[in-house]
This record gives C-alpha cells, structure tokens and sequence, in this order.
C-alpha cells in the first residue's frame, strides 16, 4: 500500500512536473494565516477558521454546530513576493467521504489577481489524517502578488499557516470584494461533490462578481429551522440568497416558509432576500418515490413562493434556481451538482442575481 | 468518528431520502456479473474484471501492468425487471486518493436506456475498504430495463454482482454498441478528477454516439513508449484515440512518436488514428517551469503530427484535442479535468470524432 501510494505520488509528480519531495527544498518561512486577512465570514470568531461563533447560538442542532465549526467558504487574502507559495494546517483526523474529493473536504485551493480577475493557481493536496503540507505554486516570477487561499469546505481547520521564500515578503491585503451576501442553504450550497473549495457556487459569484459570499450552506440540512432565521437576523449583510427548498418535505415548507421570513424581516426589514428553487434531482429518473417527494417539494415552493412575493416586493425567488442542463449528468450522484452542475447554474442565475443586487444599489 | 459517519450517513439518506439501512429491507438475489455481457474491453481476460491481459505483454511497466487490471472503462450490460437495483463487490483494500472521489475510484454508476438515450439512474456508493454493498436505484416501476453499469476507475475489481428483487428476472443483453474505438491515454483518459465512472470522456463518447469505447488510458504514463504500441497493435479495433501528449517530454515525443505509429501500422495499416493534441494546463497559469515544458512539449506534438499527416492521409490530429475554456476552472488541480473539463472538452471534439469516423463507414 504505502508502496502504491508511494508510486502513485511519484507519478503525479511527474505528470505535474513536481512539487518536487520537502525534503529537496529550503523549508520556507511560515506565518500564521489568522494574522493575514480572513473574508467570506458572517462575524468574528473565537477560533478564526470558524466561519460562524457557534457559542452564539445556542438553539443550533447538534449538526449544524458541527458543520459551522468548519472553514467551509472563508478564505485568506494576502499578498506576497515570493515565488513558492507553500501552506502547513491540521484539521480534524475525520475519514474521508467517499462521494467528495479528499481535496475539497481537507485542501485548500489558490487564486492569484491577474489583470482584474482572480485565476485559478494551485491547490494545497492535502493527506489523509488530520496534519497537511503542501506546496501550492512554484516557480513564479517573483512580482507581488494579491492571493486568495480559499479554506477546506468539510472540515474544521484548527491551524493554518502560510509558508513563503526566505526574504520574501508576505502580509494582509485588504478586504478584496465590496458589500455582503449571505448563502444559506443545502449541501449543495455547501459544496458536497465539488472538486476543490473555490468551486462552490458562492466562491464563484464572489470572484465574478466582486461582492462578498458568506457561505451558510450546511449539508443535509436548512429545512428553514428557526436557528437559520436566527443566524441570518444577526448577519450584517446587504442582501440574502437561500437553497433553502433543497431538503425539506413540502409539508415543512408550508409550514415553516413564512415564520421563517418574518423572523429575518424581523431584523432586516427591506433587505433583498433572493430564494433559489432546488433543483430537479436526478436521483428521481427512475425512482417513483423520490419523483412524489421531489414534485410535492417543489409545488410547495412554488406556492409559498407566490404568498409571499405578492407581500414583499424585496423578495425575489428564481426559478429555476439550479438548473443542470438535460443531460443527466451534471450531479455527482444524482443529488449533488458537480463543478459541471455549478457551472451550468451560474451561467444561468448569475445575471439575474446581478440585476437584482443592482436594483438595490448592490454593485 | 464512527458517529460522524453515521451521522453524515443519516443525513444523506434524508438528503436523498433513502435508500433505506439493508437491514430494513429483504436481501437482494444475487448473480455473478461475470454471467452478464462485459463490454469496452479489448478482448477477454481471465479475471473477467481486468480490462487487458497483462501476462499477454511482458513487456509493460510495472505500473502500466497494475492499472490494467483495474476496471476502467468496463462496463456491465444487463436487462432486468427488477424495482430494486443492488450491487455488492470487491476491490483491494487500497486507500482513497486525495484528488478523486472513493465514487470514481471504487464505485460504479449505472445508467438505464430510455426513449433511445442513455440517462443516469445512481450510483454505488463504496466503503473504504475493500468490500462494498450498495443499493443503485430502488422503487422503479417494474417494466423490462436495459442496464449499464460502469466499473470502478481505479481500482482492481475481484468479485461483483448485481442484486434484484426476489422473483425478478435478471439477465445478459447484447453489446448495445457497434464498432470499437481503442482509447490510449494517460489520466485524463483514466478518467483522475472525475466524479464517477461514466463521466470519463471515452464513456461519454460511448453512451452519445453507440459506438464501443475501450479506455486504456493509464494515469501518469502514456509517453509512447514501444509496450503501448503492442497493445494496441494486438486490439481488434475499428479506430484508435490517442491522449498520447499529456505526459511525455518535447524531446520523448521527438524521439518516440514515429516509432510508435510505425509498430501500429504495421498492425493495423489503414485504421484511422486519431491524436488529440493535450490541453493547455491550468498548472502553468504562474508555474514558469510547467509554461516552459508544456509550451516545448505542445510544440514537438504539433511538429510532429505535421510530419505524420503528410505521410499518411488516415492520421487525423485535433488540435485543440482538449479545450478547457477560458475561465481556468474547468481541473480538479491543474491538471486533471473535472466533470466540467470532460463536458467542456467533448464539446468541441465529440462532433469532429463522429466526422472522422464517418468518413470511414463507422456510423
């Protein structure tokens, strides 16, 4: 086994032409990333990887304390000199799924601004357990350059540093994206069957785009519990999207759709709340269950949907919200888009979520 | 952690709402899938899961060698009534990669024919070892079905079988695909980075155009060595694919790109090949040393191929083979293309391909 791994390591390297083993490379200079700048967080945290303070919030279930424990969205900004970018971080031992990437349940991926627009340059490959090394990108041209490390979306990140060359410089770059949206949502705004971090649908409306993606996505859940209108009535944000439809049962969407909203009106009384439809899941091409389920979810939607747009001309609801095309073949596993399934998403609700936010002086 | 995967279980059992614990339901009828019809192999093998008799060729590499004994591409063919769709198998104990899903890895996915198409129907889900069970769609509606399962990428499958319902019939269907195009390659034809089997660009091909795909496609190598020519040599095939610059250096492809047509011919003197140039990696977006090599290596494949198309009027190069788009996102790491990369990629080739092949009567 460690044989295979060994080879299958060795092979890769060749075929990315490195990063060659440590031990071949001067080790490099590390700093710790909470003294850089941390985005795409609803508030300050205790432990800066957190995206959401938790203790806060005392009537969140057990899974979603869990899952606002990880780094899931939040990204470091920083610029630096140096021609190695290397990074060091521990997260929790926890096994790898296996419908994710490894990648993007434990690694990091970076982009670097070239010409106004944020490109893709390396990923951090992190290790099975809970202690990761990688170098990201080598052998570049020794320019300063603006960075932006977006963190691992299913795990808790407990130390994160960044490593540069000897002598280069490495410090806090400014707040890159203007205004705050915030996500909250399913699995699938949380990134489940992504390949890397970066790929989630917020991570990439916040590069397009500009503005700031506060990633709320918890997977499995967001049936509009009240602890989400709660969560979302204490963000400061400029406007709201919700994949809230993607897993509750149309009988808890009657139910809970507009306590759900008042609670959030409560606090943010004129802000744009966008709602996306869910998408119309693979997973019910052949199975009958599901189809009953999934149809009965989303006429529930619909019809919530039409109440409450006739009572609030800032809420705005598209549909379809997550459309993957006719092929079948844009989930993961029937249920999860895959950057594939993403893509084809954003292409569609990315304007429209553009001219809404624009109406609200969000640009 | 066993109560972090059972709790992650849970979830995405209401998340897909089921399938169900096996315990709650009755226990499937099993059959050998060896009984069934095995297709997208070049020939028959021994151990009726590997996808080339590697004793029949002393001369592979070690690692060539493993990999063709993984299930790659292999798909199993099978027609059933059945409500409920079950698998259980086995694979060696090998630990999951970083940078792919256990799902393409380990898992299978199975597609069911409806109004002439291919459409996805789920997937089996893997352990983490190296025994796996798994339900693929249950609550159909009992009418005759024409199934297609494709094997793990990579791993070795030891053991499978496809479970039915207790009285449901289960049995072999013709090869549903004409013709047979051999695909040699390196992980991108392996199908590294994609999310499950079927979403391999050989596969896709396959389900979009009826024709038989074979990949051969080994992660890492592929650099044209004289073993991959006598493999190819020694397949009955009505066209080759070639992802045969991926890997290999500008002076491997100078030395050895000839000689590697020229073992082929002598085989198969008139066969159309077809050669698609490699994709423009995203590693070299700020990696000086990577732009360096894959610019040297791009131009050696195109000078190259010049000197080849001249020579023989059955040699085809696309050219790009491998079109990525312009918003760098479409690889898992750089390198492999995801699910968005294969989609993106085939696109553009897939209606060339079916022109070529056109040409000579395979349609």
């Amino acid at each position: 086994m460690k044989n295979f791994l060994f080879s299958l390591g060795a092979l890769l390297c060749v075929l990315c032409i490195g990063p060659a083993s440590a031990a071949e490379k001067p080790e490099p200079n590390y700093v710790d990333a909470a003294t850089l700048t941390l985005v795409n967080k609803p508030h300050a945290t205790k432990q800066p990887f957190h995206r959401v303070e938790v203790a806060d919030y005392p009537d969140l279930s057990k899974t979603v304390r869990l899952y606002y424990t990880y780094s899931t969205g939040v990204a470091v900004v920083f610029r630096t000199d140096s021609r190695t970018i290397s990074a060091r971080w521990t997260t929790t031992d926890r096994k790898p799924s296996t419908h994710m990437t490894g990648l993007s349940q434990k690694g990091m991926d970076l982009y670097i601004k070239r010409d106004g627009e944020w490109v893709f340059a390396g990923i951090a490959r992190p290790g099975l357990g809970a202690d990761h090394k990688a170098t990201l990108v080598e052998h570049m041209d020794g320019t300063e350059k603006e960075c932006l490390l977006y963190l691992p979306l299913f795990d808790e990140v407990k130390t994160l540093e960044i490593g540069v060359d000897a002598g280069a410089r490495i410090e806090a770059a400014p707040n890159p994206f203007r205004h705050r949206i915030v996500v909250i949502g399913s699995s699938i705004t949380h990134g489940t069957g992504l390949s890397r971090p970066g790929m989630a649908y917020p991570a990439q409306l916040e590069r397009a785009t500009g503005f700031e993606f506060v990633n709320l996505g918890a997977s499995g859940q967001c049936k509009m519990e009240q602890f989400f209108a709660h969560v979302a009535a204490a963000c400061e944000a400029d406007a709201f999207l919700f994949d809230s439809f993607s897993n509750p049962s149309a009988q808890q969407i009657e139910e809970r759709l507009e306590p759900f909203v008042a609670t959030i009106r409560a606090a943010h009384p004129t802000t744009p709340l966008i709602f996306l439809q869910t998408e119309v899941r693979e997973s019910r091409n052949f199975n009958d269950k599901i189809r009953k389920f999934e149809d009965d979810k989303r006429a529930a939607s619909e019809a919530g949907m039409q109440r409450l747009l006739k009572q609030d001309k800032n809420i705005y609801f598209l549909n379809p919200g997550m459309p993957l095309g006719d092929d079948h073949d844009a989930t993961v596993d029937g249920v999860h888009p895959s950057d594939l399934g993403h893509g084809r998403i954003l292409e569609v609700i990315r304007p429209q979520i553009v001219k809404i936010l624009k109406k609200h002086d969000i640009r």
